[in-house]
């Protein structure tokens, strides 16, 4: 490939404006352009990006950014897949990413074309982590604690609640792995604050930790996308025992999910065709630079 | 391959003890003998563990793992590859750690076997954590704050100071990658001990570094293994500054190095022949297990 790496940035909600300033500023790329529904609404995008409906509109692009609601990922992904375009996500369901793995898998081996899915932070680089050690301390036990931050996911789920107008809500670590739910919730005319929270408190998300419902006259004010996790674990290495690690970041959520993606999309124009998660690629692979300048300054 | 790997240890020092425990507790490997320089001196080994002079004495040996001096890591890596036997070392020597691997890549790939150098925890898990947050947060600085622990380097650079009888040298971090020093030594009769401080304190180990010398009756009842590092970084991800990572571990030495060293073997089964340091090894090939059955726990 000659020249720079040429990035379309797919879907422009808060993790596609993040990924449109993180491709900006990598110097071996250039944003070829935004693919969103309405192409129309070019809000906060700088005139000289195109932004269109199909990427067929962008000329040649190399990696397609999926910044899409992680159900629409696998539809998405294999879109791209299968014009020859890698594609990156952020696919954030634990339980179907094996799956999603093996689908994308077949689709770029058959189109010449790499998937990275679950490249964000969790999954993502807190998944890198925890893989790491595990090697360093085969036994033992990993905590990965969360927050204090918005969760999108529990979010969405009080939004959903009939009577609610907007919703926040934040994950506070607990310690070992437990969480505490901390909801703000904003209420359209008439509704009932305890009924909404009783549905709260009896809703999959929450019933299995301790939730703590508020009514607030207005949620985006309180809106903050810092977001934080600390991952611990104590264990052996060969048979020395008590080996502790801990890994903690405190970071813009969309930013650093995004920042990850284009790294990913980087790393992904150094694999053979096939769908990989981060564990499966070497960690060289997500920088620029010369290799072996690369490796006197970090190793 | 049929059946568990076969690890030779070479070298028998707090490392090489250390790597035999960690083959001996890794499910997929067995330990095929240790091989040093006095196969008589069987102090600490387990009767069943053959102890030879030359590797040819073991039988079939997939991996060797070389607990010698640093200094002599480069002439016993080229032999043990050119026998083809993958090698895999903790070299130390940052500045020269980019020789190595190409030296060992041109003799791994003649004799169709693989190299892993500098694997241990820095260089080596460290290295892989600095990279992993460059690519996270590309602008910014990291700073690696080792300590409190015991410098091996130091210690031995104090020893070879005529009139020192005994020494230990401790790394104390003092923030932002400075380092304090802590000089604990046992003198000769005889000797003068200022002289022997103003020989340390000028000696280029230490003469950057804040450095405290003190002289104690017996050094070796103060000896702990336990070691310690923070990495830290703050920088920006895309265009959101502020983002802020740290790395804590605090360990037993010799036995996170072997460990890491145990788990390089194992990802050097999987890789091509030629040499690698740990940043070019998918994280996934240091894990024993099947590969789905990983991704679903660890992603």
């Amino acid at each position: 490939m000659s020249g720079k790496a040429r990035i379309a940035v797919v879907g422009y909600g808060n993790i596609g404006r993040a990924a449109a300033d993180a491709v900006l500023e990598a110097p071996d790329m250039e944003l070829a352009g935004v693919v969103r529904r309405n192409p129309q609404d070019r809000a906060g995008i700088d005139p000289e990006v195109p932004v269109v409906g199909d990427v067929a509109q962008l000329g040649r692009v190399d990696v397609a950014l999926l910044c899409v609601p992680t159900r629409q990922v696998p539809e998405t992904a294999a879109a791209y897949l299968s014009k020859g375009i890698n594609t990156v996500d952020s696919y954030d369901i634990h339980g179907e990413l094996v799956n999603l793995r093996r689908q994308l898998d077949e689709i770029g081996r058959a189109h010449d074309a790499v998937a990275i899915i679950s490249a964000g932070w969790d999954p993502g680089t807190n998944s890198m982590v925890r893989a790491m050690l595990e090697f360093m301390a085969p036994r033992g036990i990993t905590y990965t604690n969360y927050g204090p931050g918005m969760s999108m996911g529990h979010t969405v789920a009080v939004k959903a609640i009939p009577g609610v107008r907007d919703a926040l809500s934040l994950t506070i670590p607990a310690g070992q792995g437990a969480h505490r739910r901390l909801v703000y919730v904003e209420l359209e005319p008439g509704a009932d604050f305890e009924t909404v929270k009783q549905r709260i408190l009896e809703d999959p998300y929450f019933r299995n930790d301790e939730t703590r419902v508020m009514q607030v006259e207005a949620v985006q004010p309180l809106i903050d996308m810092g977001h934080g996790v600390r991952i611990e674990r104590k264990g052996v290495s060969g048979r020395a025992h008590n080996q502790m690690f801990f890994y903690d970041i405190r970071i813009n959520n969309p930013a650093l999910t995004a920042q990850v993606m284009v790294a990913a999309a980087r790393a992904s124009l150094r694999q053979k065709p096939g769908a990989y998660t981060l564990l499966e690629v070497p960690i060289i692979d997500f920088l620029t630079g010369d290799r072996e300048a690369l490796l006197r300054r970090l190793v």
